[in-house]
């Protein structure tokens, strides 16, 4: 079990296309997202997948810690998993950008559905850590529910 | 990927116990139990677990078949997803009889909020594979949603 930390922003412009360390296609969906716990099956660049089970976060002022367990499964059973989804298959290409401190921004840009919406995402330490923002990242939107992956796979 | 066909029946009377081949210590809970699949944490003897994604039986005359994927997941995980559970966890023993043609017969009694229920399953090849019934066995429960492990999770 790991407690994961993280914020999220819009992203303006193309200007980070220029810092990408690596970049992979994510093909995602849940298969639950009601009760205490969201189940996701990822499939990465049509090679390896992985289900992962992610506490909802506590509602509150800053919803942005919360419990994470993640197994690797065989990619032909994730394929079917995938039919058995709720809502939307989430498609995007995340590329990875250095943040300095050790930290690494994931730039994702999604196709589909979402076509046009570019969100990048910074995994941190603890909630109050500092982060120096670049200056092509736009307004955060950590505990705006709209952009959840969660909201995201229901279309809205 | 497995299908898995099964029929499931009440069990009347303590004349199985005799021929009880091994059996085990279950704990389980459902984290999601809606739309097209269920998601089931499940500890055995308290020594090992399994994470089960089982697609929702389809509607119909004999809800006998449906798709499963079944992974082992460290004990540890397993106590901390209970915690996101939906509804009850079941805590039961599971006896194995042998049913011949290599068959076998999961006798389960429940302990807690089922205390007095013992249900006995087999399953099969086939959803019209021929069973040879024990005395022991009573009404059969195969299509009866009251007697699904989800609705007991549901405490229904």
């Amino acid at each position: 079990m790991a407690i994961e930390i993280e914020r999220k922003f819009l992203v303006e412009g193309d200007s980070w296309r220029s810092a990408v360390a690596s970049k992979k296609r994510i093909r995602q969906a849940y298969l639950s997202n009601g009760g205490k716990a969201g189940v996701r099956i990822r499939i990465i660049d049509e090679e390896r997948a992985k289900l992962t089970i992610k506490s909802k976060a506590k509602a509150g002022v800053k919803a942005l810690s919360r419990s994470e367990f993640e197994y690797q499964v065989p990619l032909e059973d994730a394929r079917a998993m995938l039919e058995l989804r709720r809502g939307l298959i989430i498609d995007k290409v995340r590329h990875l950008v250095p943040a300095g401190g050790g930290r690494t921004w994931e730039i994702d840009v999604f196709a589909g559905e979402h076509e046009g919406l570019v969100l990048a995402e910074i995994e941190l330490g603890s909630a109050d850590e500092a982060v120096t923002l670049p200056e092509w990242i736009g307004r955060e939107v950590t505990s705006d529910p709209r952009y959840s992956n969660a909201a995201l796979a229901q279309g809205s």
